[in-house]
């Protein structure tokens, strides 16, 4: 971080930009930050081209994002963006031009698009990498910047359960429930708040998912989900679910979205590297945890994963 | 731990016992515990009255845990149990007289039945508080004492998702896991290896239980266990699941047993205290974790259950 300290330490005006379909580390890796260069006195604009979601549209300045590209600030920081294409409609190339463009993820397929890029892919979470930024400016923590990092790392690692989390994960957990953020509020609003309706469709689901030669999957249809009144976006961690039944090393969650498209989720034990299939289909992500939108039927969809699942699974 | 080390310095022979129908804390914690002795040359008898299940079964020790009541070991110590019931058959008053019980437990409800009792509820694993012990001796950790250490908070923390889990859990896992105790192995050990057969009777319970009025609670017969080839004690974590759910403060899992006798899990969100259910159904446990065990028909349980809870949310 030796690199980024002066030129963020120098800007009166900072513009953070994070990926289209924010998670819970984009959101609350940005608000982090700009709450601890508000603290110096830093004017921060944070930029996302979609709402953020539950649980972290509740974190302080969740109100506050923008969804347009930079204006005149000084500095530009885009955070967990492997590639400038994620930003959707806050990237344009003019409008990123003509000053720093500081990128810092942790993702593997980062194509260092910055002009100053911080890539750590042995990092759990984009917020861990961001703590360690702040602890290095010298900007003590507070409750609200806390909250932000500890939303970010606890719901990257799904609570501190993926192969990421080192002792420095929990120990940067510690120090941010110290000044002031409760893990408890955490878990509870990442993990253990679920509607009904949406644990009426993981019961169809795991009463009725494949499993077969280590590859577990299931296909959600907008049928179902509107049967239950559930909104895509609204499932999560059932992906992980499938991945943890025994004998399974890659698990796929293929969903019809709204908008028309099929949306898939995969997971593996960590032996097999599902950034190369979801690669494959035109998405990305990390070796444990990837995904992929594509535009065919949901029939169409799960033989070409299986086939991409299979293709990397049996070379 | 100042009254104890001088007491299990001085021993040559330790005898460890721990609660029937142990979980992974009790198991973890004792052959952590027997394993830090043993690195001091004494002789450990880690006993249970039942066999440890998997994940814990897999423990270094966990072969040579044996289910009688103790000879003439020097010092008794008794981990992770309320009550001197709850030993089974490890227990009788003549085998227990004549020498130091060291009695360390994380229950409220503890009975304080030792010569000596350190009982802090406030710790969110007896594994916690054995690391303590183990520090205060000055054993150095190696990879098995901090593999069962680390089991023990894990499990009881369900992955630091309780709300015990305090910055001194996630400091003192982050210890464990550089003494070579691997978080990914026991996170995917504890949580993530669910037989195929388990998650069918999960769909079918998420798929039909009731919530209403802020209390969440399902029934599982002997005939949905026997049509999937499931064992009772195999289903674990979904009454957690069924906390989570939107605007649930208290759940129940109502589990036909093999035995004849029907088992009742209880968990809240911390507002409400399920101790005081389960100790009024004949159990006992923890403010956001308990249970009991009654002999009655599944439908006249389940009243009663309900009963009880209401008249602890609405007394």
């Amino acid at each position: 971080m030796d690199s980024v300290c002066p030129v963020l330490l120098h800007a009166h005006t900072v513009y953070i930009a994070t990926h289209v379909s924010p998670d819970g580390d984009a959101i609350g890796s940005s608000l982090g930050l700009a709450l601890a260069l508000g603290a110096l006195g830093k004017r921060c604009t944070v930029a996302c081209a979609d709402p953020a979601p539950p649980p972290v549209s509740g974190l302080p300045g969740a109100k506050m994002i923008v969804a347009h590209p930079p204006s005149n600030q000084d500095v530009i920081v885009v955070l967990d963006t492997g590639d400038v294409s994620r930003l959707g409609s806050l990237y344009t190339p003019e409008s990123f031009s003509g000053r720093p463009v500081i990128n810092i993820d942790h993702h593997l397929s980062n194509t260092r698009f910055g002009t100053i890029n911080i890539i750590d892919a042995q990092a759990a979470a984009v917020g861990e990498m961001v703590h360690t930024l702040v602890v290095a400016m010298g900007v003590p923590l507070n409750s609200m910047i806390a909250t932000c990092l500890l939303t970010a790392i606890v719901t990257d690692t799904i609570g501190f359960r993926t192969s990421s989390t080192t002792p420095n994960v929990l120990r940067t957990a510690a120090a941010l429930m110290e000044a002031g953020a409760s893990l408890t509020d955490i878990v509870q609003q990442s993990f253990e708040s679920r509607p009904l309706p949406v644990l009426r469709v993981w019961g169809d689901v795991l009463s009725n998912f494949h499993a077969r030669n280590g590859v577990a999957w299931a296909t959600i249809s907008r049928q179902l989900l509107e049967l239950h009144g559930v909104k895509d976006d609204e499932i999560k961690g059932l992906v992980n679910i499938l991945r943890g039944t025994q004998g399974i090393v890659v698990s796929a969650l293929i969903m019809e979205s709204t908008d028309g498209t099929v949306k898939v989720e995969f997971r593996s034990n960590g032996q097999v590297n599902v950034a190369a299939i979801a690669i494959a289909l035109g998405g990305g992500g990390h070796r444990a945890a990837s995904g992929c939108t594509m535009k065919a039927p949901l029939a169409e969809v799960e033989q070409r994963v299986l086939d991409e699942i299979n293709k990397q699974l049996r070379p």
